[in-house]
C-alpha cells in the first residue's frame, strides 16, 4: 500500500461514554471525528442488559473507514444498543496474518466480570512483562500490548475494579491513554508523562472521556478538563447523579509531563484543544516560527508564493505567510496544490512506468498561482521524502521560478517508542543524506529545504514549558529508558 | 433461518496432518468431506517456518461452507504454506452476538509457544473449571468450552507438551476428540468413554487425525487405526521417520466406552468408518430390524412402496424394504421424495402466506410412484416434526392410499450433554405429545408411525456389546453425571 | 469451471403470470422449481403502474443461482410489485465479455409500450434476419437470439400486440417456447414443432404460461393445458375476468411434432408432466427398455447390484433393476453413489496433482454395497466421458467384481440447433471414438458399456407416435434445415 | 442521500483515446481525474482484435467512483486491452429502478460494425426523435437521450461512419460533448453552442479527445486544441500517422457560442483550460470582481476573515480577499472550515434528532481564526440553501462577530436544460423566498448575503465577448428554445 503521504502514522483514537440513551451513536460520531487519528480499523463496544436483566457486552468491529464499517442505519438501535460504550479508531500497522484479532477494543470476560479496553500508546515493557505472565500459565490470543494490561488486571488479587486497573497500570510503562468498560462504569487512564491526550467532556446527562475534543465538539459534548498525565478517573452512576468524576493517581510520584510534540505538530486535529491549547493555534505559531528564522524571498522583489500540502500544513503555511508580511516580505498565500476528495487511502496504479501517478491523481496543481513564482512549500514534517520529491516534481511543470521547502518541525532522525509508526530508521529522509541538508535539497529537486531547530520548535509551544515535551524522533533523547530486549518484530505472527 | 431438516444438529469434524508438503491441501479436502459434521464455518491453520527459521501459525476462517470460505487457489499455496495443518467444521449455533471468535481452531500463545486446536464434543464440566480459573485471574475471549483446555494446558506446571495436554484432559470431564497442534506435533486425543469417533491415517509419507475415515479417503489416505477411548497419541517428526506413533492414556483407570448411537443413526457418513464398522452396514441392519419388528402390508395385497427422505435415510429404507421382500411383502423402493441440488441451507421466503413452500422448494415428489399406493415413509429420527408433517402433506398431494412413517431410532426425548444439539426438551416432538404414538400420527397426518425401541436400536449394533453405547437422549440415562451447575445458557454473550 | 457434471447443458427455464397480488412471488417460486433448466443466472420482470397510473417495468436480473439472487424479503414486495410478472432461467454459456446484458427477460420500448420477453429454445435463421435488421438500421444491444424477436415485433406495421406477436413469429424458425408480457396481457407461444415445453396453469384468479408443470406444482396451482405447437395463447384482463384463453394459430399450415427426446431422457423434472405425459413414468420405461435388451448378469448366479449416478438417472435405474427382476435376473437397486448436498456448481481444486479430486468431493462411494458385487451404473447419457471416467475409477476403489455401464439414449454424435448446449463435435466422446463401442469402454476403464438404439429409445416413449420426437442428436436427422451461414461463434462479442 | 453540498450535479466526464499500447490505462487515469464532472458510475470501453483479428468491444462498468470500480490491477492488461478506449464518468441522478443500463459508454452493433459512445449533455429534442423513431418500429433500451443518438446514426442511409454521424447529430438539438468509438476511429463532436467543453489532446504518438484538460495533464499528454463548437473530428490511423486531424462542420450554418458559465463558475477543475481560458484565473477574477461590488468591512476597523467552502471555492475566496486588501480593508484569508478526508460521498446519519450532524462529520471549524471576527464566508453558488444554513450554524459555534456571505454568481432561479442537474425550481432557494435577499439572510441566519449580477458575473469572463455564455439559470433566457414536449421525468422508469 502507498498512501501517498510522507507522515509519520497516527496512534489510535479511544472514546468512551456513559450515561446515555443510545451510547454507541456518539461513538460513532467521535469515531468520525477521530477518524485522523486511525485509518485501518474500527470498533464500537457497547454495554446493554438483557431482558434478564444480565449485562451484556456488544461488539461490532472490522477493518476499513467509520463510514465503511458502521454503513447500515440499524447497528445502533439494534445491535449497539445500551447506555455505556466505548470506541476505537486504530492505525495502520504492516499486515500481521491475523490482524482482525487485534482490532480494538478488546472485551474479556474475568472473575469480576466484562472488560472492554480501548488504548492509545505504546507499553514500552510489554514483552517482559508478556514473558513473565506466559511462564505463569497465561494465553495470549492477540499480538497486542493492549493484551497485557487486560492479563494484569485480571491477575490482579485486590477486589474492587479501580484497585485492580491501578495495580495492573503500576506495573506498565510507556504511553497510554486508555479507556476501560466494565460492567457498570467507565475508567479512564493516562500515563504519567503524559505522552498522549485524554480529556473529559459532558453531553446533557452524559459523561465522555476522549482523545481530543474535536470528538466532544461533534457530538455537541462540553470539554470538562482533561485527565492529567498518571490521574485515573472513575465515570460511573454517582457521576451522573452528581457530576462528580472521582479521580485517583496511579503512582504515588509525580513524573515531568512530556507531551508528544507531534500531536501538535501533525497529528491532532486543528480545531481541537490538547495539552491544555488550541492546535491551530500552536501551528500557526510554529508557522510564524519558522517565517522569523526561515524566511524566503524573491530575489526581484516579487510577490512570494506561499502554499501548504493540503491539508495538514495549512495553518502552519498561513502562519508563515502572515509573517512575511509581518516582516515586510511581499508575498501571498494561494491554493497551489488541490487534493482530490474521490480517493480514499489506497487506489490502484497499474501502469508500472508512471511512478508519479499516484500523486497525480492525489493532487492537482494550479498553474497559473505558480507559474514564474518563487515558491515556499510549507510542510509539517517529512518523513520518507518520496512523496514529497514527486509533489516537487509536480510543482515544476507550472514553470515557478524556484521551490522552497519549509518544514515547520526538526529532521526526524530516531524512532518513536510511545505511538508513533515510523518507517525503519534507514528509511526516514534525514538519515539517509546524513542530515546533510543540501543533498536533501538534491533529492527532492528543490532550490532550498530548512527546518525548525529543536530550539525553535519549543519557542512556539506558547504557553507551555519547553521542558514538558517528548522531542525523542528529532533528539534521541528518550523520557523512559527502552529496554533492550524491546523488540516489537518478534511479536508478530 | 429454517433449514427444513428435522434433524439434530451434527458436532464438528476435526482434521490434523504431519508431514505433508502444503499440508492445508489435503486438510481443505478433508473438510469437504467432512462438512455433514457442521456447515455453520471453518477455518484451517498451518503451521510454517518464516525466513528467520521461526515458527509461524497462518490462520484462515470464517462463515459459510467449505466452498465458499476458501474460494480462491491461492490461499493454499500463499496464505496457508507449512508441513503441519488443522482444520475445523462448526455446527450451528444459536446467533451469539461475536460469534467470530468462537470459529475454530482457536490458536494462542503461552509459555511453550503456539497452539491450536480444533475440538468435537461438549465438556460436562466446563463451566465449574472455568469459574475457577476466572477467579484465579484467567481471562476468557470466547464462550465456548475449548477456552477452557487452553487455559488448562497453559497453565499446567509440568515441562512438556504431551503432559500438559494429559495434565488439562485429567481435569475436564464429557465428550472430546481433540486435535490440537503445537510449534512441531499433532497431539490427538479421545474422551475415556469415545463418544465421539477419531481415527489414525497415513497419506505417503504424512499423518493424520481425523474424526471419519472419509475424510481419509478423499485424501487416497489409508486407515491406520482408531485413537481409543482415553488414549492420547503423538504424531510428530519421529513418526515420520519411523512411522512409530507414540500413545498415553489419558487417565490410569479405563472407563466403559459410551459411543454415540446417533453417529451410526444419522451423524456419520455412510461411506465412513467409525468404532470399527461400516456406517453403512450398520444403517442397513437398522432399516432390517426395524422391517422385521414394524412392518407395513398393503391392506389389498398390492406392492407396498418404500420411500426415504433424501439422502440421509436412503440406506435404512433400502434395508427395510430388503427385508420386507424376505419376509414375502411384496414391495419396492422407489424415488419418491427428490431433494434439489441447488438449494443450500437457506433461501428465503418471502410470502408468509404459505408456510410449506419451503419443504416445496427443497424437496418435490414424484407422483406415479407413490398414487394409489401404500407408501412406508423410512427416516431415520424425528426432532421437531414439523418438517415430517410438511413431507407428508406434500406427499399426500400425489394421493398414497396411505402413508405409514418408520423411524430407524426411538423417540428422541432427552437432550444431549455429549455433543450433540437438540431443541429445547419442550419442542421434540415426543415430549409434546407425552409420546403418545396415536397423537404423533395425528400431527404428522399419517396412517401409522413406529418407531424402534431401544433394544431393536441396540441389536442392530452388530460386532458390538450392546453396553458400550450412549442412549441418554432416548432413555434419559447419562453415562456421566450432569452437572447441576451445568447451563450452557448463561455463558452465552 | 468444471462442474463434473457429463451432460449437455439445459436450455432456460421461462414463467409468466397474470392477475396475482404480488406476482413476482409465484415467479419466484416457479424460478426455483425451474432452476434445473439454468443455473447460470435468472430474472423478473413485474409490472406495476406509478402513481401517476402509469405502468412501469421493474427488473431484478443477476447472475448466479435463484436462492442467491433474490436472498432479500424486500425484493418481492418492495422493488417487483405488481400483478404481472415474468421470469426466467438461463443455462450457462461460455464467457462472453459482457454477458450481463444477456440476461433475461430482456426489456424494451417500443411504440405500444413495453415489452418483457423470456425465452427457451434457439432460433436457426437468427442471424440471417439479424443481419437484414441491422442493414435497415437496427442497432443491436445483445447477442442474443431473442434480440431479433423484439425487432420484428417492434417494426412489424399491424396495430396490436398480437398481431404483432404473430407477424414477428412467422418470419422465426428454430425452437421457441416464449412468454412477452406487455403493458397489459402475457402472451405464450411455442413453435411449430413443439421443440420445447410450454403449459398453461391457473392459481386462483391468476393464469399462468411455464415451462414444465413442476412450477405449477410448487404454486400449488393447477394445470390447463400444453400450448400447442404453433399455437399463441393471450392471458389477459378478459381471461381474469371470463377464464377465457384466447388462442391463435402462429402459421396457417400446421408442422408435424418434433418434441426434444432429451427433454424426457434428461433435461425435464421427473416429477414434471411435459409433452403430455409423466417424465417420471418415460424415464422409468427407458430404464425398462434398456434392461430389455441390454441386461447384466452375474456370471456367477450372485445378485447383480444395479446403482444410478445420483439424482438424474435414479428412475431410470430404478426401472432397470425392476425389468432384471422381472427377467429372473436377481439384483438389487442400491445407492452406490451418494451426491454431496453440500457443493454447489463450482468449487476450487488448488491441487494440480489430483486430477479426480472433483469428483471425489462431489460423489462418495459406499464400499460396502459394490464390493464384489457385478455392478451396473445406468446412467441417462454421456457427453464428454471424462466425469463418468473419473466416476468408474471412484467405483474400482471398492473393489466391485465388474462394472458395466447402461445407458438410456443412444450415442450422441450430433450438435442441436434447437437449444440443447452440447460440447464441440470432437468432443463427444462417441464421436472421438469413432463410435467404437469396445474403444470407448476401454477408456471408461468399464467391463461393457451398452447404449440403447434409436428404436428401442422411441419405443419407450409410451402414448406417442415416434414421429413426433426430434432425435437428430442421435441421427444427424434435423427437423429443419440448418442454414449454412449459422453460425453462433461469430456473433459473441 | 443527502450528499451535504448545495451545488448543482455536475454533468459526466468524457475521454477518448486512439493510438496507444494500452488505452485503457490512460483512460483510467483520465477519469481519475474527470471524477468531479460525475460520482455515481463509470466505464470504459476498449478496442482490441481477438486471435482470429476481429474487432472486439471489452466493456467494465459499475456504479461507484472510478478508485472503487477499478479495483483490480488486472482489469487493464487482461479485460481492457486494446489500442483505442472510450470512457465516460456519471453524476448521480434520481434512482431509476433499472439505472445500470444507463451506465456508459453504451455499446452496440450495427451494419458497421462495433460503436461505443460517451455523451455529455442534455439533448433538448430527443423526446420528439424518441417518438419518430419508435413510431416506425424502433426499440429503446434505456432512458437515456444518448441512445437516441445511436438510433440515428444507425437509420443513416449514408455509407460512412462520418457522414452518418453527421446525418445524425443535424437532426439533433441541445447540448453535446461527445466522443464515439468506431472499430477503427475516435470521432468527437461538440454542440454548435459548445455548451460544454471539449478539447483535443496527444500522449506521444496517441490522440485524445476529451472534456478537461485536466484529463491530459494527468496522462502528462499535451493540449493541441479545442474541439470547435459544431465542429466534428476524426481520429484515426491516418492521424496516429501524419498527426493529421480531419474535421468536419455538423451544421452548414455557425450558431454563436453559449459556453455554460456555470463550468467556470463551479464545475471544471480549476487546474483545467476550458473555453480557452484557465478556469482559476476567471474564478480569481469572480472573487475579484464580487469583492469590488460586494465589500465587507469590520465596524471597528478590525481585520476581516475572509473563508471559503472547500475546496470549490477556495479559488474565488483568495481572489476576494485580495481585492479588499487592494481596496484597503484590512483583511486575511483563513482555513475556518476544514473539509473530511475520509467521508466519501455518503455516509449513515443513524439519529434523527441532530439534523446538521452530517455537516459535522463532513466539515469542522477551526474557533480561533472566527471568534470575534467579521467573517466573509465566499461561496460560488447556492442552490438548496439548506446545506449553507447548517454551515452557517457551524460557523456561529466559534462566536464569529457577524457572519456575511458572498456568492460568486447571481441567484439561481431556472432549471438548465443542457446538462445541469438542478432540483426543482421550487426547491431553489432563491425562488422559495421570491428572490428576496432579506428573506434568504434570514433563513441562513446571516448578517448578510450579497450574489453578483449577471453583468458582474459576464464582466469576470476575461477574454470573452459575454454573448457567447449561457446564463439561463439566472435570467431564463434559453439560447434554444425549449419544446413544450420536453418532459424527462416520463421517460423514467
Amino acid at each position: 500500500m502507498n498512501n501517498f503521504t510522507d507522515k509519520p502514522t497516527c496512534n489510535c483514537g479511544v472514546f468512551g461514554i456513559i450515561g446515555h440513551d443510545n451510547a454507541s451513536l456518539p461513538t460513532y460520531y467521535a469515531l468520525h471525528a477521530l477518524q485522523h487519528r486511525g485509518q485501518e480499523a474500527a470498533g464500537i463496544i457497547s454495554c446493554d442488559k438483557n431482558e434478564k436483566g444480565k449485562t451484556i457486552f456488544k461488539r461490532y468491529k472490522s477493518f476499513g473507514l467509520v463510514s465503511d464499517i458502521f454503513a447500515q442505519k440499524d447497528i445502533f438501535s439494534d445491535k449497539l444498543t445500551g447506555t455505556m460504550a466505548v470506541g476505537h479508531n486504530r492505525y495502520s500497522t504492516a499486515g500481521s496474518s491475523d490482524a482482525r484479532k487485534n482490532i480494538q477494543p478488546f472485551t474479556v470476560n474475568y472473575r469480576m466480570g466484562n472488560l472492554a479496553i480501548a488504548h492509545n500508546g505504546n507499553l514500552t515493557n510489554a514483552r517482559a512483562i508478556r514473558k513473565d505472565l506466559i511462564e505463569e500459565g497465561s494465553i495470549f490470543q492477540t499480538t497486542s500490548d493492549t493484551e497485557v494490561i487486560l492479563h494484569l488486571i485480571a491477575k490482579s488479587k485486590l477486589d474492587n475494579h479501580v484497585d485492580q486497573v491501578r495495580d495492573a497500570l503500576k506495573k506498565i510503562e510507556g504511553s497510554y491513554s486508555l479507556i476501560i468498560m466494565t460492567d457498570d462504569k467507565i475508567i479512564a487512564a493516562r500515563d504519567p508523562h503524559g505522552f498522549r491526550p485524554l480529556t473529559l467532556g459532558k453531553l446533557n446527562g452524559s459523561f465522555i472521556a476522549t482523545s481530543e475534543t474535536c470528538a466532544l465538539d461533534i457530538n455537541l459534548a462540553k470539554e470538562i478538563r482533561e485527565v492529567e498525565p498518571g490521574e485515573l478517573v472513575v465515570l460511573d452512576q454517582n457521576t451522573i447523579t452528581t457530576g462528580d468524576i472521582k479521580s485517583y493517581r496511579i503512582h504515588e510520584n509525580n513524573s515531568p509531563s512530556k507531551h508528544c510534540v507531534f500531536e501538535f505538530i501533525y497529528f491532532s486535529r486543528p480545531d481541537s484543544r490538547i495539552f491544555g491549547s488550541n492546535v491551530d493555534k500552536i501551528r500557526r505559531k510554529l508557522g510564524k516560527v519558522l517565517a522569523e528564522h526561515h524566511p524566503v524571498e524573491d530575489p526581484d522583489g516579487k510577490k512570494v508564493v506561499v502554499i501548504s500540502v493540503p491539508d495538514s500544513s495549512n495553518t502552519a503555511a498561513l502562519g508563515y505567510q502572515n509573517q512575511l508580511i509581518k516582516m515586510g516580505i511581499d508575498s501571498r498565500f494561494e491554493i497551489g496544490l488541490i487534493r482530490s476528495h474521490y480517493v480514499g487511502r489506497t487506489f490502484i496504479l497499474p501502469g508500472q512506468t508512471k511512478r508519479d501517478i499516484g500523486v497525480r491523481i492525489k493532487f492537482n496543481i494550479v498553474r497559473g498561482v505558480l507559474e514564474n513564482r518563487t515558491v515556499v512549500l510549507v510542510d509539517d514534517s517529512i518523513v520518507r521524502g518520496t512523496t514529497s520529491r514527486q509533489l516537487v516534481k509536480l510543482l515544476k511543470e507550472a514553470n515557478p521560478k524556484s521551490i522552497h521547502i519549509r518544514i515547520s518541525s526538526p529532521p526526524i532522525l530516531n524512532p518513536c517508542h510511545y505511538g508513533m509508526d515510523f518507517p525503519s530508521k534507514e528509511e526516514l529522509i534525514a538519515n539517509r543524506f546524513g542530515n546533510n541538508i543540501g543533498e536533501i535539497e538534491s533529492f527532492l529537486g528543490v532550490d532550498s529545504l530548512r527546518y525548525m531547530t529543536e530550539d525553535e520548535l519549543l519557542s512556539a509551544m506558547i504557553d507551555h514549558d519547553r521542558e514538558h515535551f517528548c522531542t525523542a524522533c528529532f533528539t534521541g533523547k528518550y523520557p523512559i529508558p527502552i529496554h533492550t530486549a524491546y523488540n516489537k518484530e518478534e511479536l508478530d505472527d
